[in-house]
């Protein structure tokens, strides 16, 4: 029997303790042992809860039980849940984890700890939900050198960028829509500035490049300025618009990486991921594009890729997967001026002809009151400096996705 | 340091040695340890390879060297490769293969003589070519009770199919290109007969539902009765005709589980799967619908997972990885003609009277000199009996995937 606890009761944590409890079996043949929870913190009372008699408002009660060797963190947030699992690993206990926030920003010290204690932190449910992506990424494919990746990382800004693409709806409108199907917070801050997919590709950069990567100075653009206009000028470009959080590592060793709107092929395997579903495309050196779609988020999704962690962890309990990254303070990033790409751009007709002058070989793929023209690659900062004193309506990356 | 033996110089096995050499440094960080090639195993001669002084014609060699603790099978067939599997095995060693018909046919078999040597049996690379399935399937997805595994799991197939759909051109012709091109091999009835794409998805099913299934007596129809004409009608029903590999489980407990073309909406995730690429929907009962894509064959992708489950090897040499299932008669399989589903039907106008009578609310997608007709879902066995003395221009699955 492996006993564990569970941190957090709320959307990911209950779904955490309804799978233990329904899938019992199909557990027990996955590891051999029955996993057994023994306690679960949460600050709130569940008294009609089958499992009522295992809530404890008190940390230390999971801290100092010599019996628990494995703790699911799905409480979300930065403190108290660094300090939290840091307090659980060194003192021997494994952790899984949900929470993205929390392995951006506390990455490589809690991989650190873990290590010095000869324990586990995993973490698969934070990127991607259900999907399985940090297992695949860290064995599957380590025979690859990782060129790129590219995802489509927020289920929210996902749902309003097809509501606008497929249905013609409006950004304002597309998102109280999400907010009424609960795909969106009733603050969508961090959903529609790019915050939640940065830190995710952060994550994934980690993972792939062996060196913390964090959110903090990476580039990161939401969808708000995207217009039904943008939507629809990029479908007779035969593409659709996407939020990507991509990197690449560039010849020179620098890291590219950014989330942004983007362009997209209709052709792109990351095109036809629509609604709220996520999508991400690992460029391997071996394999080349490798695709992973799945539902990014909910309860049961999630929750189930907690479990699959606790799971591993109970495997593991004497010795440690190789899963690790060094700290690092961002020496090696590419300053977002300098990241190369061709530009869609909406301008005032008036300006055309200024805009064909400086930029050279540019192509106008459609033109009335404003026109709207695909630049040559060259860098955000040529792009800047070409674009000075030019009223611009309207700005997206290109991607070669 | 780690000394491995490869068995087979061809395709697959070049490029394993190749990627081992070539990416040194990627997979020392990731198993903490050289991975060094001590014998590569081939009845030809390779004397302007770098690794010239490695090969041997001689099995025994590698068998009785003690030091070599890990062997790649990348001969292909049956046999020899399952006698030289079960001895290494036996002997102590951990066994990485590419050879989905030696895991079709006698998994079961290694898997447990693997189990009662404490040594791993892996087959990453058996489905799928370079995408991650056996393990995320087999871990990450490990919460989840696996409601049904659709997939395309055939290059050459889908390849062919997609020049039919996107390029009008014939299957003859189609094909021609996919032999030129090297998607197709000279003879190519494993793949258009379908019985590669069965030995995969009976390797998911096996893997899935802990139990081998043999891919002797499962229905196994391949995409050589595919006419240009049943394209484009299933283009007007909105769909696009794929050949799927299928499994799922039945109230019953027993195995729905076929190779057949089916009629896709275009809106699903293996619709949009084109040329040699494959994609693997699994549908589980917590994450709903996750999907992999990618390369499905060639030297370096399939190649790269050999090695992903080479390193997995040597970081557990002495424990053996939670991967079996146990052997069967094939006894819980549905009978093909109990298999429900809606079919698509092209028949002569003259026969449409007589199959309205028989099938009640059947649907009229098309018609004209003939007459394209969609059944309601009923047993195979029902639909041939509503056919008979019905002279059948084309009928194909319709599949909710």
């Amino acid at each position: 029997m492996i006993e564990i606890a569970i941190m957090g009761h709320g959307v990911v944590g209950s779904g955490v303790a309804e799978i233990i409890t329904s899938h019992k079996q199909k557990l027990y043949s996955a590891i051999g042992e029955e996993i057994h929870i023994k306690k679960i913190l949460d600050l709130r009372e569940f008294p009609d809860s089958p499992l009522a008699d295992r809530f404890t408002k008190n940390f230390d009660e999971i801290l100092n039980d010599v019996e628990i060797r494995v703790v699911a963190e799905v409480m979300g947030g930065i403190h108290p849940a660094f300090e939290y699992v840091s307090k659980l690993l060194a003192a021997g206990k494994s952790v899984a984890t949900s929470n993205k926030e929390l392995v951006a920003a506390k990455g490589a010290e809690l991989l650190r700890i873990a290590k010095e204690n000869n324990v586990n932190f995993l973490f698969e449910a934070s990127v991607g939900g259900g999907i399985p992506i940090i297992r695949p990424l860290n064995q599957c494919l380590v025979a690859n050198n990782v060129k790129e990746i590219a995802g489509i990382l927020n289920g929210t800004t996902n749902f309003i960028l097809t509501k606008m693409i497929k249905d013609g709806m409006g950004f304002d409108e597309a998102l109280k829509l999400a907010q009424k199907l609960g795909f969106a917070e009733r603050n969508p801050a961090a959903d529609i500035e790019g915050h939640d997919a940065v830190r995710k590709i952060c994550i994934l950069a980690s993972l792939a490049y062996g060196k913390h990567i964090y959110p903090d100075n990476i580039h990161t653009e939401g969808i708000t300025n995207i217009t039904l206009e943008d939507v629809k000028f990029a479908k007779k470009f035969d593409c659709v618009i996407k939020l990507i959080g991509d990197v690449k590592v560039l010849d020179d060793d620098r890291m590219d990486i950014f989330v942004a709107p983007m362009l997209i092929s209709k052709n792109s395997q990351l095109a036809n991921i629509d609604n709220e579903f996520n999508g991400i495309m690992v460029r391997g050196d071996c394999t080349d594009d490798v695709v992973f779609y799945g539902k990014g988020a909910g309860s049961m999704p999630t929750a189930s890729a907690v479990v699959a962690d606790i799971v591993d962890c109970g495997k593991h309990l004497k010795r440690r997967k190789f899963l690790f990254w060094v700290d690092s303070d961002n020496e090696n990033i590419l300053p977002y001026n300098e990241s190369r790409t061709a530009m869609f751009l909406r301008l005032k007709s008036g300006d055309k002809a200024v805009a064909i002058e400086r930029f050279g070989d540019i192509q106008v793929i459609a033109e009335g009151d404003e026109c709207a023209l695909i630049t040559p690659v060259l860098t955000i900062g040529e792009i800047e400096q070409n674009l000075e004193g030019i009223d611009v309506l309207s700005k997206i990356r290109i991607g070669d996705l």
